[in-house]
């Protein structure tokens, strides 16, 4: 029985490898976290195993005592799982070599990270699972949320019957995170493929008193060598096992796996071969241009290692005649990165004369998309196609990179996406997880949703991406063209290009208390010439003003929701205001009926709350408007750090970078980011100088200051102060001066202050 | 001022590394530690480097440690090296990515050895090496211990220029523990070299109170991937930095190095790519092969990163058609192993259509001789050579390995090769390195000592491996075919085959307590047709009577010194008894005249004391003498163990291993290695029986017993007893019982008898 649910790649992993799991030993580290924790939620209720047991979650002191752990479990006839990336799979390497040398089936569920060189980066690309892979684990690759369901299947069984140990990685964030509505399989169906003869095996050869042998010997030159052939065979049987599983898998769900996937034009001349989430977007662009009558195509590779070369050639159509293998990861020096290399070598040992360029692309979950995809295939185009080079940078020092002249919009036909902005910890994503699950619970339509942050967190930036189709969805980058795009905080819109990528006729949803003469004043005049150019349905709502008062305090989210369901149209208003009403009972119920009364009304006032601005046509040519704050003429924040904050760090050329890594000191002062909703306001006549409201300020916006006679005589009008209290302040002036751009309307200082 | 020394691969990388680095952060690991401790040493001895100042030597926790301390020093400005090899490179993994990252210009100098996998391996090969290939590290390999002295420097030099880390490493225990006489490079010399403006701009970007900035940040999606290729002129530029610091020291030297240099016929059809040690035997054998008119060659790999492809391509004849590339090291489950890629790679994207196959080779200091490198080039002589092979040893189950049909002898004619069997710590290795030192100090000629032992250490077993001549040796494995044989050790006729390998009229020298008539009986079969049938000249010396007798103890190293420079030849005897002398006294001097004296008499008796056996000519077809003991019907023990224990182990094939590692237990106690020179004798008429020496005995090889009167009854006449003191054995007999062949002669027990 599979059923269909929406969920995250962390999810889909841990779902198989808690199936599968004596014991996972762990260390959490981003992205992996999340099957971590979800595992330990599932031991929490009792959740059994294929084998009817409760999985033992050891969490160590690092992923060093983690992936020892993971070895020493695996010696004593445990079944073991662990999850990790980046520095954390490092710290892995040597138990690593062990653990394979050993012939011992764990799995390592790998969400692929960055590794940290010139910089530290906490998001996806395949640095991490490259550096492992000479250590003798094999690896199997997963480009989509349902092919982690299904191929963290394929792992746990081939490892048990290969007694090979397994990493099985999809990429970090992009898949880790990114919700879709996917088939689980069955902890049932999933018992019946397990090789329980060779489980028997495997714990018979565990290190055990009552039958004693010894492993982890030292072996001298004599015999050594001979030591590391003998394991030869199990590497040779092992692809024939992990296409067997994919077989049993595809016999059960219906969705067929190889070790090496072909899709596109049967008859192709132009393929690009790659792994992880990256295949999905080239998918989706060579359906595109194939349409368009191009004859392109794309080979997934799925079992990276044992790399098969016979059925990686089986694989590839016989008019192959250009092919451009695309890594994920960079290996500064050498020839070319590891799946270049494969497959050059592949062909070369084979005699093939295809012609193969590499090029490099989405370190650090750099974006890629369609039109990156395009121009890769363009390059295989001309004459002399550029070999090693980068897509989705200006490289202008070295030139690597390739040009992207034309954008293209590739999604499939009818799907709608819409993208939110929020403030971090406003509810905005949580509401859009939310909106994810009733559209993806209450219809047959299939949902992805991707949330993007910056780093600050709490008061920090979010977006969320959300996309919902008739067909899976394959855009495995963020919404470059939108239908419905909503700002959920008014300061945004000097900030950020907010209205960016609306389509012809979408929905732009403001949340201000502004009317249409003071938008006149607060919008720049970019969005306005967006706006009226696109002929956008442009919609703003007071939601802090509603929050206030149907008591949900400054909670907008739920109002910000019903607004977008009565909007974006995706599922009929009233339907999505059922859904949303039987959802706010359920989560509030216990805490009594006044708080989902609350939330009843905040929902019908996200919808009736609307107001359309009817904006004049003069907005399309307008020059007219708010200009961004330009807080000091320092060279370095200004070119450098703010196109950064204002979320156009994508299009630094590499020339900007530091190349070393280093960079100034103390730009965080330049950094104004507005984001209070409310500030606070002193009050001269109740303050009791105590100054406790500067002293639980977190970000020091709030500073007492002591005027002298002197320059309380010239101090201007408008400038309130008191008279300082204290013997020492005789003559003096007082004032709680407050940095309202510094300000997150966090209301500690409120919340402290003991004469309000 | 360069001058002649013998020294090993260690200390010479020492010497490069101590002169340009103020720092060294170091955790000491087998085979590397060596470099720290000599450097340690020198900074004892107040040694200075090229800046004039001791290098600060910081010892940390783990090589994790070092590492971090590697960065971090780094980072503050220091130049600062570490040493290291195997698991502890892997544990530097991590702050490597940083390292290179940051463009900071530290030096490895790793020891190249295996990884613990199925077995852990203290010995030699390029798993360790390449499992940090993709760091960002650049990679130079150095092929003997004159390279290490030369391309350490270009290693240093081209680091502080090129401003990026470099590791440079060399074959462990081959190269690392090889003794050669070398050209040392003086300090003066190397100061000139040195780009100091790269010096100060390295400085000037350290952190600084002074003038601060930050390192290691955290970067997004939309900078993080232009950052990391913002360093990529730095890689393009290193490969032209390397070859002009190569330059330099060939105008120094003399010596001249390239990125990749050829070696042998000019217009080779058959080349052989590879690095490290390996290299000069290949080099030994394709001089040998093109001398008896073959057309083969090889390329040498120094610079491994930055691949400089084409200098590659420019460096191989144009005449080659076919290429072995030979790795040391196993990615089990890769396409094939990096060194081959590699090379496929740069053939394939510059169309050349040359054929190669890829070979592993020495995995764990597994030896690789002349005659395997011929059946290297032999296999690119048929049709369909194999790919992907083994060799030097046999896999019989998925037949991987050449096989080695024919045995060459490719040494320069005029080497001379000796070798001798030794107990650990007996000092016979000490002697062998006396020896070198004294024809490498006092002659033009070249010399090599290569030390092979168990892993037993103290009394365990030793070979050393000396060769001498007129031209520099090249000889990088075991001495196959020997001049000369010393055998230490009477016991070990029986137990390992000393005579094997000996030149037909070489010299054999048995230290034994036998005359002729004993050794009827006590020379194996074996070994006296191979004297006899080689006509070997073969001399016996009593040497632990001697030694007694002249008041050196059981110390018989300086007495065999002076019986092998007597019967070898290598110099004249009397050149030799000087020297050794002069030596003696410099020792021995401050210890009083009496020991000076002492240890010229035992030289002028190891001299003296030689007895020419002259055996009957039937020992060329004789099967009788003595049988190697048989102790145990153990199969495992007899079949698999038995022969590691006779030096066999190099023929146990593939099949026969445990294909994860685990062997039985116990099996220790069959080993009966009768090591002792004197074993105690129980005296029943002193003994108290306190069991003191029971006690002492670290070997447990002496047990008190106690007969029931019984027992006593039934005991043999022979059989000594003393009647039990105590009580409690009333009526009954006691035996101190002495395990002839477990004791390994301490003398532990007869030091703690009170009543001796």
């Amino acid at each position: 029985m599979s059923k269909k649910m929406t969920i995250d790649g962390n999810t889909a992993a841990a779902h198989i490898a808690y199936a599968f799991s004596d014991v996972a030993a762990i260390y959490p580290i981003t992205p992996s976290s999340t099957m971590a924790e979800v595992a330990d939620e599932w031991v929490s209720a009792g959740r059994k195993n294929i084998f009817g047991q409760e999985v033992k979650i050891a969490e160590m002191q690092s992923e060093g005592g983690a992936a020892g752990a993971v070895h020493g479990s695996l010696v004593a006839g445990a079944l073991t799982t662990t999850f990790t990336a980046s520095q954390g799979l490092l710290l892995m390497i040597p138990n690593m070599y062990k653990i394979a040398g050993e012939l011992l089936p764990g799995v390592f569920h790998v969400t692929a990270r960055s590794l940290a060189a010139h910089a530290l980066s906490i998001f996806g690309d395949h640095s991490d699972v490259m550096s492992v892979r000479q250590t003798g684990f094999t690896m199997l690759s997963s480009s989509s949320v349902q092919e982690v369901m299904d191929l963290a299947a394929v792992a746990h069984l081939s490892s048990i019957k290969g007694s090979l140990p397994v990493l099985h990685f999809f990429d970090g964030f992009r898949t880790s995170h990114e919700l879709q509505k996917i088939d689980t399989i069955d902890y049932e169906d999933l018992a019946k493929l397990v090789d329980m003869e060779a489980i028997t095996r495997f714990r018979e050869r565990a290190l055990n008193p009552e039958h004693p042998h010894q492993k982890g010997t030292a072996q001298n030159p004599d015999i050594y060598f001979q030591g590391r052939e003998a394991a030869n065979e199990y590497y040779n049987k092992f692809p024939e096992i992990v296409q067997h599983y994919m077989d049993e898998i595809g016999n059960l769900t219906g969705r067929h796996y190889h070790l090496f996937d072909y899709v596109g034009a049967p008859d192709a001349e132009r393929v690009i071969i790659l792994m992880g989430s990256g295949a999905e977007t080239v998918e989706e662009t060579a359906e595109y241009l194939n349409k368009k009558g191009e004859k392109v195509g794309l080979l997934k590779v799925r079992l990276f290692r044992p790399f098969a070369t016979e059925k990686f050639l089986e694989a590839l159509p016989k008019t192959v005649k250009k092919v451009t293998v695309l890594d994920r990861t960079k290996e500064p020096g050498a020839i070319g990165d590891p799946l270049y290399t494969d497959v050059v070598s592949a062909f070369g040992e084979n005699g093939k004369t295809i012609e193969v360029v590499g090029g490099r692309y989405g370190l650090g979950s750099k974006e890629f998309t369609p039109s990156m995809v395009k121009a890769v295939y363009d390059n295989m185009s001309v004459k002399a196609p550029k070999n090693h080079f980068t897509v989705g940078i200006v490289d202008d020092v070295t030139n690597s990179s390739l040009e992207i002249p034309e954008h293209i919009d590739a999604a499939s036909e009818g799907t709608i996406r819409c993208k939110f902005y929020g403030l971090g910890s406003d509810g905005t994503v949580g509401a859009n997880k939310n909106s994810i699950k009733i559209i993806g619970d209450h219809t047959d339509m299939y949902v992805q949703g991707y949330f993007a942050y910056d780093s600050k967190k709490s008061g920090g930036f979010t977006v969320s991406h959300l996309r919902f189709g008739k067909t899976p969805i394959k855009s495995t980058y963020l919404i470059d063209v939108a239908d419905f795009i909503a700002c959920h905080n008014p300061s945004y819109v000097t900030r950020y290009d907010v209205a960016d990528g609306i389509k012809e006729g979408g929905v732009f949803l403001l949340n201000s208390p502004w009317t249409l003469e003071d938008m006149e004043r607060e919008l720049p005049a970019e969005m306005k010439r967006i706006i009226a150019k696109k002929k956008v349905r442009f919609y703003n709502i007071d939601a802090i003003e509603i929050a206030k008062k149907v008591g949900m305090g400054n909670r907008i989210n739920t109002i910000m929701l019903s607004a977008f369901f009565k909007l974006a149209e995706v599922i009929p208003v009233d339907d999505a205001i059922k859904y949303m009403k039987a959802a706010a009972k359920k989560s509030y119920e216990k805490k009594g009926e006044a708080i989902v009364q609350n939330n009843y009304k905040a929902i019908d006032a996200g919808v009736d709350g609307l107001v359309q601005i009817k904006y004049p046509e003069s907005w399309a040519t307008t020059t007219e408007g708010a200009e961004p704050l330009s807080v000091t003429d320092d060279k370095y924040f200004n070119s450098f750090v703010k196109p950064i904050l204002a979320q156009r760090g994508d299009k630094i050329p590499v020339s900007m970078m530091s190349k070393d890594g280093s960079v100034p000191t103390g730009t965080t002062k330049y950094e104004k980011r507005g984001i209070a909703v409310e500030i606070p306001e002193w009050n001269p006549d109740t303050c009791i100088q105590c100054n406790q409201c500067s002293l639980v300020c977190p970000h020091a916006a709030i500073r007492p200051v002591i005027l002298t006679a002197e320059e309380a005589a010239n101090m201007p009008e408008t400038f309130k102060t008191a008279e300082a209290k204290g013997k020492e302040f005789a003559g003096m002036r007082f004032r709680m001066q407050v940095s309202p751009l510094d300000c997150t309307g966090c209301k500690n200082c409120a919340d402290v202050c003991p004469s309000k």
